[in-house]
């Protein structure tokens, strides 16, 4: 049994230890900005020896309150965050209409101007997002491309790739639960599941034509609500845990009111847009056997506008034309068999070869895509998929607006060596008529497309 | 009484909890970067029992200096920051000329593109600010705006909203007091407090057109020297903790050298503009009465310089134009009343009807605002307002200078109802000449103007 | 000594001062987003008395190890960071031709747009990167440049100093001691030890013609492979703690593909560009006296390439031309004197006046410098530093590929007042053809330069 001396000297020695340690804490709150702590004075070992030691250890008790009252105020960088992601693509036509005498179309597609005669290397997206939680109430989300192409330029290096807005957006949220939030700002348009899901996310290259046709871009200038019961939130949360790619941060229900006249442009009428979204995932577990733990999802989405396409004589169109869509989805999350397809119908701004003039006219098309997940493999996850889509209908935001015919057939492999590269190879065999009303035809071949990108 | 043995264990308890505090420290000081801490080796329970504690308490007293002492470096974010603010706008023309006949003025601002026949949404400023410390000595300033417009585009996205730099500045402290630095780089020209003060805590929405003409844009390339008395700093300091709205991070005396063609353009003539300001705050209490805490400020400004405007034909004109003004304005900050006015007169370049020419003519203008600032009521602070302007003269940056005639009157009411959410509403009875020398006469009419800012 | 009584008061207060440490620091840690550490729940003063104090001894040693165990998941801050620098530039001509009349060559000069008649302040660059190890196989650059201009804009703001890529790319690390890495994306042409030198790091002011004319801007979309051995990562690891000027984050040795029509252009040819580069550093250790401490590099570069120059007609040229190029490097770096080589040749596309067309013409050039570096003066580090430079052959990225004949004699000064500031004086006797084939004959003049540089 120790001596009294000897326990003297340990007290001593762990209040020397204690004091040491009060000081690194101190300099580490210090160094981060942290609010001072105002630490009780420990009368400790100058103190009058207590003959009784409850109060002391009601101190104890009490003690710790103070210290984790001071609500630190947060540094900078632990309100916003800054990532992003870059594709590397390279696109070969192998074989079809790589070039075409003028007034025919040649291959060419409007999800990315790389599929060209000459094909190599090209940066399609190399976005860089500041985002994060300004307040309990208040979330910032601010999105560049740095690969916008700026046109009209001649002489040494200014042309290509400067960094243009995607968002630029704050959410408030007006409940506690979050389950409630206004959108104001670019961002979104919240019609199709595939606009809305990131091209970080989507398995294939590129968004569909059809699905795509009604929000080029996907993104204006709004105010949108979204909603979000918790039990939506759940699932979709579980799905996030176990990996798979959702379409964001978007809600089970929006409604909103846009300019209408699209991405980074000017607002060219004095009407809004009007879009309404809904859409709802299900645990299919009830179903039992291969349904055990699978989810699917289904929704709908409406939008209703006026646009006014560029037209060939330089300026926009001095009229108004019906703009107006509706879409449905339909999914179930691989796991590790899914499959997703999404149809879209509406009136919407068509160049007319008969009269020469931009007509509203009929638009339809839409997607099936098949995949497999297999998160597990020797070299990391992959997801085999396969896609068909078609589209007949008006590119309203390319000038004149011309007529689209899109019928493509895909097969491709999502690799992830790592969990921050990303590598996609893609075959896909294509019909389609250039957009340009000025080219007539349908252009056909195929297509071997690869992609790396990095998430950061 | 506790027994011996029992203060042993308790002493081996602390012991083993004060080892699992050390480990924990250690870990966080390694994951932040931080330098190794060397912790004396604690001869703690191994120690051979002192007889007396002295020695040990005075380690005890010793100990903490060497960790304080290293210095830690900085991490990249603790020296630099990510900030800025986005400003969503709906702009409505109520009444009045929203659209005229060719060669007849329409209701438009150089302030705000965003009014036009349209309306609807905008995004006026969509900001972010990369700053900070340096070092000691050196401070960092770099700023771009989301929402710049690149003419001349055709084709699907690339038009709008490109990230074009606002301020690119280093401040180089000349005294260890901070009070002289020299602001190299591009910067705002300190002439005009409303010109200084930055748009996120302007309370009216644009600036006006009399103070912003002389430095539209309100930046150029140039070397500038700011001095602040630390009498002076003290004040602003009081101002800023009790939440006033400053002309920002300035000083009271500045004079600089500048280009002189104004932001983001090329130098046209090997001229510099020079410019000169004095800004001084007072307390008030003094007075007495309802003068007690209050702060008045009073300054001046002045700029020499040479200008060549665009012309329509083409390029910039071959001749150098004077453009020289003075200013001077005066303001009691809003406790709960507040007052702010601005006077400016000078010679700029003009567009001349008789002649058809450019000539050097008198301008001359300013404005006079009321506000009462109530900082706390149910729903946040608000700050009703109404401001009067005018102005008669060239608008230099437009092509072929034409001449602005502006009356404006404008009521508002600037409400936070969280810190980082702001929403301004606006009316406005206007009267003003289109930027557009080939229009003539003045447009009349009533604004209804919003606005939600989001600061970050 | 201590009455037992005293003993327990003391106990209890170091308990009291352990339990607040504990929740300093857990409230650090919930702060920093670290996983949240267990402590073990201390049974501490309620214990029963221990009989044995070695059980809880065992303890005291086992306990820190679960806390260092939870492998704090890295926040993003802590991988990705924020840095850049800004140039502020003065030039002058001060004797020369400062303008000419048409036809006739004015002192301009590729490297530097603010060469010319109006001289003043421009700001030369004003980057800003990302950067940072996403993970321990991938690293992130992504630069962009906010100085880029956009010709072509006319109205009050909206033209210079837009934001533009630089560098988009992710470094993959092909083995463990990353010797070997895979440079995916837009990344820098290792081609002349030069072009490869960060622009903050390199001593003169600008490039020299002869080594950056095969690549302008120095960059295009590729995919390069690196590999540096660890002897030679050794030896530039020692330099860059001496405070040498290195050439960067490249290898001894380099082999890629990149597209081949440069900088932020679109690829015109389907063909891709190759490219190699090797260089060494040795020790001069062994030759002694003089030489004791100091390094020598030597190297050699290679280009292929089919290039098609735009026409001044519109557009690029529908035909391939040559564009090949090898180059020799080699250097001793200052200590305290240093000197440094370089030479190119090549054939490349050219203006020829004769026939009024494009043709691949022989090209070479090259440049000697001597410096010395003085590290440690009582105003900081200087640099004396002296340059000549020549070339003859075409400038392929200037409308229609005009020759260029450049000679080129500077001498000037580097200071480092501060770490984060440089100040470098220059003055050079230039004689030059202006990259403009509609002019012919060399202009002369002498020309005074000042930049200042803030590194961020």
């Amino acid at each position: 049994q120790a001596a009294p001396q000897a326990q003297d000297a340990k007290i001593a020695d762990l209040q020397r230890q204690v004091d040491e340690l009060k000081a690194m804490v101190r300099a580490m709150q210090a160094a981060h900005g942290a609010a001072p702590v105002v630490i009780a004075q420990t009368p400790a070992t100058s103190a009058p020896a207590a003959t009784t030691p409850q109060p002391v250890q009601m101190a104890a008790v009490a003690a710790p309150a103070p210290v984790s009252a001071p609500e630190k105020k947060k540094a900078w960088y632990e309100k916003l965050q800054l990532r992003g992601y870059t594709q590397l693509r390279m696109n070969e036509i192998i074989s079809g209409d790589k070039t075409a005498p003028a007034g025919r179309s040649r291959l060419r597609s409007v999800q990315d101007s790389g599929i060209n005669e000459n094909g190599n290397l090209s940066i399609r997206r190399a976005r860089l997002v500041v985002q994060g939680d300004i307040s309990n109430r208040v979330s910032l989300y601010l999105q560049g491309d740095l690969s916008a192409a700026v046109s009209n330029q001649s002489g040494s290096e200014p042309r290509q790739n400067f960094f243009q807005r995607r968002d630029a957006y704050a959410d408030v949220y007006l409940d506690k639960a979050k389950t409630l939030k206004l959108r104001l700002g670019q961002s979104k348009v919240p019609f199709g599941w595939e606009n809305l899901q990131s091209s970080s996310n989507r398995v294939p290259l590129d968004r569909t034509d059809a699905i795509n046709s009604p929000v080029p871009g996907e993104r204006d200038i709004g105010v949108v609500a979204y909603y979000t019961p918790s039990k939506i939130q759940a699932i979709w949360d579980e799905l996030t845990h176990d990996g798979q790619k959702l379409f964001g941060n978007y809600g089970a229900l929006g409604v909103g009111v846009y300019n209408g006249q699209g991405t980074n442009r000017i607002e060219r009428n004095g009407s809004y847009m009007t879009v309404a979204m809904a859409t709802m995932p299900f645990r299919l577990d009830g179903l039992g056997g291969m349904f055990e733990g699978q989810v699917a999802e289904f929704g709908a989405s409406g939008i209703l506008n006026k646009f006014r396409p560029e037209i060939r004589s330089g300026g926009v169109s001095a009229v108004d034309y019906d703009d107006n869509h509706v879409g449905a989805h339909a999914m179930i999350y691989p796991k590790p068999f899914g499959i997703q397809a999404e149809w879209t119908w509406g009136r919407t701004p068509e160049f007319d070869r008969a009269t020469g003039t931009i007509k509203a006219k009929d638009s339809s098309g839409g997607y099936v895509m098949a995949m497999v997940r297999v998160p597990k493999t020797p070299i990391g996850q992959i997801i085999p998929f396969a896609r068909y889509q078609t589209y007949r209908g008006g590119w309203k935001v390319a000038t004149n607006a011309p007529r689209l015919e899109t019928e493509e057939y895909e097969i491709g492999v999502e690799w992830l060596p790592l969990k921050e590269l990303e590598v996609t190879l893609n075959y896909a065999n294509v019909s389609r008529t250039e957009a340009d009303e000025r080219r007539t035809g349908r252009a056909k071949g195929d297509l071997v497309r690869a992609q790396v990108q990095w998430n950061y």
